[in-house]
C-alpha cells in the first residue's frame, strides 16, 4: 500500500475567492464555519476550528472556550502561533489551541485549520487501519492519513504544551490529516470552505470505508492518478466548493433563527 | 445469478397523471424533487435531478449549479440533449448534465433522470456486489443494476464529456439503475415521483441488503416474478406513488417555510 | 429454541383505561396514533394501522390513503371486518385493508391492529431469523414471531384478498407479531397506546438484536418466565404504557403545529 | 484484563461550580438535565435521572412518572433515600426510584444518580463483553464496568424492592457505571453535569466500540493511567463540563421554546 500513499508533497490547490481578504470578513467566516460543523454534528460541545489571519500572518482566529454550535463574534479571539492570545479580553481560549498555532506555523500555505472527535475516525485511529478514498469526495485523502500516538506522558491525551504542538504539526508533515489516536484528527487546508469541505467527507469516507471493512471484501480504492485528478477538477474546484459552502450556510440558517 | 436478472428491456409502466403537460408545471415539478430529495437526505450539496421538457422532447429542466435543498423556480434552466443551456442566462449548470442530457437522448420512453451519491450504494459499487432486490419496495431492481467503471482517463471521475456521457447512456442500457465505481449511481423513470421513489427506495434496499451481507446469512431475495408483480400491483402503481409524492411532498412543507 | 417459545395462547393483559369509550374518542386516538408513528419514523409513505370501533365490534377506523404522518380526523374511514367501506365516502381506503379486518375477526380479545415495513425486521424475514426478547421492553416477543410467506402468485406480495387475509390471520394464530417475508410486519394488541409501543419496541428489539448476530457473539436472551413477568408488571403496565404514549404524543405536538 | 480494571476506590474528583446551593437550583438542574437528556435521545419514555437535595443529604429530586423530555419544575418530587415520597402530593414517582436512593445511600461522595436503556449498551449487557475506555472522553469507564444479572424473580426485571435497591449498590460498588442485564445501565456522578456527560459518552463509547468488535480488529484502548490523567485534565476538568452543559443547554434551548 506504500506505493499509492507516496510521502511527496501534497500539491498545491489553487486559492479560492473564498479566502477572506480583512480581519472582519475571516472572522465571520469563522463564525459561520463553527455553525456549520455544529450544525452538521461534525463538531459537538468539543473541538475547534481556526483560520489564519489575513491581515497578519502570525495570528489566526478561533472562538473562546464554547461549543462551535454557540458562536458568534463576540466570541473570537485573535491569537499567535505560540499560542498566546493577542485579543485583549478576559475570555478564555481552549486549551489545544496550541494544535492550531503549531500547525499553521509549519505549513505557511495553508490556512485553516480543524481539530475534532467524530465518532467515524475512532476505530481507524485505534486499530491501526489506514484510511484510504473510497468515493471522488474522499479523494483528499490519497496520500494517506498517518496515526499519532506520541502523547505526553500525564497529559490525559490532550494537546497543550509546545512541545506537543511541534510533534503534533511534525507528525502531519505535509499531509492534510492525520489522525490522533483514541482522540479524533486534525485536518489543515487553504481556506475554511475546504477545511469544513474535508471534515464532512472525511466522516463519509471513513464511515462508508468501515461497512466495507467490516464486510470482508475486497475494495477497488481510488488509485493516486484518479485521487488526484478528482480531487483538482472535482472537490476542491471552486464551483463544488462554493456549491458545498451555500448549502451548509443554508441550513445553518434554517436551523438558527440568530443567522438569518 | 443472471438467470434472475435477464437482460430482456424493462417493462412499460403506464404512465400516470404524474406526468406535468406544460413547462411550467414541470418546472415547478422539477423544484418540489430537489427540496425532497435535499429534505429526505438522499442529496446533499451534489448530485442533481432533471425531467423532459413536457413541451419539447429534445430539452429537460434543472437547477442551476446550487445545492438542491435551495432550489427555487428562478433557479431552473433549460437545457438540450446536448447539454447546452437554451435558457438565456448567465447563470451556471452543473458540469455533469450531459449525464442527462445522454441518459434522455437515448431513452425516450423515460422522462426524468438522478445522480446522486448517497452513502448506502457506496460499498456495492467498489466491491462489485449485485444489487438485488429485498423487500416489494426494491422491486424496481430486479433486472440488475451494473456497475460503471470505465472513467475517462484525468477527468477526476466525473461525467462532463459528450463521449462520457454516451458512455454512461450505453453502460445504463435498459436499466433503471446502475452504479458508478467510488462515485454513486444514476436512476431513470418514467416520471419524477417514481424518479423519487426509486432514489428513496434504492437506498433503503441497499442499506438493508448490506446489513445482511454483513451477517454472512443466506437472504431470499425476490424472485423476477414476485418483483415484476410488485412493481406493477404495488410499488409503481398509481395509488402509492401519489401518497408518497403527498407524503414527501408535505414534509418538505413542514420544514421549508418557503415552501407552503 | 422451540421449548423457550411455546405456542400456548398468549396471556391476557388487563384492558387499561386507554380503551375509547366512544367512536370519536376512538377516531381522535387513531389520529394520534398514525401521526405518532409518521414522527417517529415507524411509518413513512405507507403501512397503516386501524382501531376496532368501540360502539361497534364489527367495524374499525382507519385513515384513507394518504401517509400516517398527514391524517387528521377528516381523513378517517370506517371499515367493516371484510373490508367494506362503511363510511358514505368517496374517498380511497388502503388496498391492505383486508390484513386489519382479518386479524379483527381472527382475534376478538384484541382491538388494534399494524401493518409496515420498517428496514429493522427485514432482515430476519429473509434470512429464516428468529426475533426474540433482548431486553425487557421486547418482552411481548417471547412466544415468538413467525415468517409469513404464502403470499397470492401475482400479487406482488401485497395482501388485498379475503382469502390472503385469511392466511395472514391465521398463520399470526394467537401471537402479538409476526412477519412478512420481504415485506414487513403485522401487530395485534389490546388497544392503540400498546400497539403503538409494540411497533416501537420491536424495532429497537430488532435493531439490537441485529447487532449481536453480526457480533456473532453468543447472547442470554430473556426467558419466558423474565418476559412474561417484564410484559405483565413493567411494558404494558398502565403506568409505563401512560408515560410512553404522553410522550409520543409530546413530540407530536411539538413538531407538529396543527396537533396543538 | 483484570490487571488494567482494578477495584481501587476510584478517585475522588474535585466538586465543581456546578453543584447548586439551595434546593431551589437543584431543582432547576434537575429539569434541565432530564429536557437534555430527552433532546440528546438518551432518555425516551422511559428512565429518569436525581440529584441529592443540597439542602438534606438524606433526599434527593426526580420528576414523577413522566418522560424527561416533559419535565417542568411542578413535576419534581423530593424523595428521601428509602423511596418515600416527601413532597406533599397525590403525583405519582417512578416504581424504579428505588435505585437513586439505594446508590445515593450506598456513595455519601456522590450525588446524582442515571438509570437509563440506551441501545448502546445493551450489547453488552446480554454478552458479557467489557466495556473498556476507546477515547479519552470515555476515560472515566477505566475502572471497569460491571455486569448485574441478579433480579428478583418474578419481578420483570424491574428494581422495584428495597432489597433489590440495595443489591443493586453493592454491585455498583465505587464504580461510577454498571450495565443490568438485557436492560440498560446505572450510573453515578459528583454533580448533574457530569452525570449527564458520563450518560453521553458512555453512549459514545460503547458505539465505536461495537463498532470494533465487529471488526474483529485488534484495538488499543486506554491505559489506566492515560484514563486517570485523561478525566482528571479532561473530561470532568471544570472548563469542558462547563462547555458540555452550555452546549447541551443550547440546544435544549434551541428546540424547545418552553425553555427559552
Amino acid at each position: 500500500m506504500t506505493d499509492r500513499f507516496s510521502q511527496a508533497p501534497i500539491m498545491a490547490v489553487e486559492q479560492t475567492k473564498n479566502v477572506p481578504k480583512t480581519a472582519q470578513e475571516a472572522i465571520w467566516q469563522v463564525v459561520m464555519a463553527n455553525r456549520i460543523l455544529g450544525n452538521e454534528g461534525i463538531l459537538d460541545a468539543l473541538g475547534h476550528v481556526s483560520l489564519r489571519n489575513p491581515e497578519n500572518a502570525n495570528t489566526f482566529f478561533q472562538t473562546r472556550s464554547i461549543s462551535p454550535f454557540e458562536a458568534t463574534r463576540d466570541d473570537i479571539l485573535e491569537i499567535d502561533l505560540d499560542g498566546n492570545v493577542v485579543t485583549k479580553t478576559t475570555l478564555k481560549p481552549y486549551g489545544e489551541r496550541i494544535i492550531h498555532g503549531a500547525i499553521l506555523k509549519a505549513r505557511p500555505e495553508m490556512n485553516a485549520v480543524f481539530h475534532g472527535h467524530f465518532a467515524a475516525v475512532i476505530p481507524f485511529s485505534v486499530t491501526n487501519t489506514p484510511i484510504r478514498p473510497i468515493t471522488h469526495v474522499g479523494s483528499f485523502l490519497y496520500q494517506g492519513v498517518p496515526i499519532y500516538d506520541d502523547y505526553e506522558p500525564g497529559g490525559g491525551m490532550l494537546i497543550r504544551t509546545k512541545q506537543e504542538g511541534e510533534r503534533i504539526a511534525k507528525h502531519l508533515g505535509l499531509h492534510r490529516v492525520h489522525l490522533l489516536r483514541g482522540h479524533g484528527c486534525d485536518i489543515v487546508a487553504e481556506n475554511l470552505p475546504r477545511l469544513v469541505a474535508a471534515a464532512v467527507y472525511l466522516r463519509d469516507n471513513a464511515t462508508i470505508q468501515w461497512q466495507i471493512i467490516l464486510s470482508g471484501k475486497d475494495a477497488k480504492y481510488l488509485s493516486s492518478e484518479e485521487a488526484k485528478a478528482a480531487m483538482e477538477t472535482g472537490l476542491f474546484g471552486a464551483s463544488p466548493i462554493d456549491r458545498m459552502w451555500g448549502y451548509w450556510a443554508a441550513r445553518v440558517k434554517r436551523n438558527m433563527p440568530d443567522m438569518r
